[in-house]
């Protein structure tokens, strides 16, 4: 891991970016602080943490000032990262079945997101070992939104996960719903109830399948981008009660 | 509305024991104050208040705590009011239909619940008639807890009602989840994954009916009886961003 800018944002805010390999990344943590903090993974969205930047900088800020280390990491195929010519062509599929009003069949759904949770699990534990051997930063580690396929399989193979706070915004491969069930962490899962992806009844059976016996479904009205303030203080409270 | 009984609790509650024509409640107050309170009326499970009261008396304390007024009336057939046979034989029918493993049917639920949901609206209606006339009670008015159906109509016919937590804890009747597309007030609710009483799929197309702009669902694992506090919290956090 290498750190290559470094910046102190105007409210305590110590925002750093670095590359693991070919992987860019960034860490917010105080700008003052002796004792190692908890851990917040923030899962991306697909678009890119350039384009994401101002929403993943809110979260962040919201993170470290209720005292964790938060991180992002950029997904296979998004920003700057080399596409995928497979995933491409799947979500060109999905956006044509979308368009047409035809189902999205199981296998569109399986070639956009399986490669993606398969390249990029690996990448966050990485990313997991290099975070953790920093002084400034301790456990627990929670991990919240992104791709919920991508926390779900974290969730599963990755013991240094608490706790998760899961986005069910985007299409689950049958697969991923039945790994689900050995999930047994603490989970807080939000739903945008009319998400333009219309996936609903996928994320009401991811949200059943999982094994965990804390779990738990908030669902909002509103699209994809129209999650309420009161929803992300919910998922606060939630990693407040799992992490310290 | 004839007071029947008086009693200052050790935390600041004043409660009331009322009778409304045959219709026994009780009001929780604060002990002491000046302005007129919000209300919260707390729907009762259909176990009647007797039997119910320790939870009902934790669920006003917390709402008096919170600056509200809070209180419950019997629902028709609970408690020492009279029964109806045609309920009793509805509620015969479900047991025997759940413990067979066989489907309950349109009519048992219709049976059931809609001439519990036609008396118990106008008796809620007539209690608030009551208890805004008094000196010590304000608006606005919440609806909290209780048989969904009666939370669902009188949202719909009541006007003075703001908004409304909901239990969604029992069949709901089609007709009623027609009835839901004309909410509007704001509505927060609850629903445990794993009720007892086998009726998910129809809280979810309830939720999926309701017409209010401003919705959320929160789902927690457990039985009807296992509502996790922080999922009560949210409830109390909902209040305080309508009724204040």
């Amino acid at each position: 891991m290498h750190f290559t800018s470094e910046q102190r944002l105007d409210d305590g805010v110590l925002e750093r970016e670095f590359t693991l390999g070919e992987i860019p990344g960034t860490l917010w943590t105080p700008s003052s602080g002796s004792t190692p903090a908890p851990l917040i993974l923030l899962g991306p969205p697909p678009l890119g943490l350039r384009k994401a930047y101002p929403r993943l900088l809110a979260r962040a800020r919201h993170a470290v000032a209720e005292g964790y280390a938060a991180a992002a990491i950029e997904l296979p195929g998004s920003g700057e990262r080399p596409r995928s010519a497979a995933t491409d062509q799947a979500r060109a599929d999905l956006h044509r079945a979308l368009q047409a009003g035809e189902p999205v069949t199981d296998d569109i759904v399986d070639r956009l997101i399986l490669p993606l949770v398969d390249q990029a699990v690996p990448e966050w534990q990485a990313t997991l070992d290099a975070l953790l051997a920093l002084p400034e930063i301790g456990g627990p580690v929670g991990y919240s939104g992104g791709v919920i396929s991508i926390g779900t399989r974290l969730a599963v193979v990755e013991p240094r996960i608490a706790a998760a706070v899961l986005f069910a915004g985007s299409f689950v491969p049958r697969t991923i719903i039945e790994e689900a069930r050995q999930v047994t962490i603490p989970l807080h899962v939000l739903l945008q109830w009319d998400d333009e992806g219309h996936h609903r009844q996928m994320s009401l059976d991811l949200f059943d399948a999982f094994g965990s016996k804390e779990k738990t479904l908030h669902a909002n009205m509103g699209g994809h981008l129209g999650v309420p303030q009161h929803a992300g203080e919910a998922g606060s409270r939630f990693f407040a009660r799992h992490l310290k």
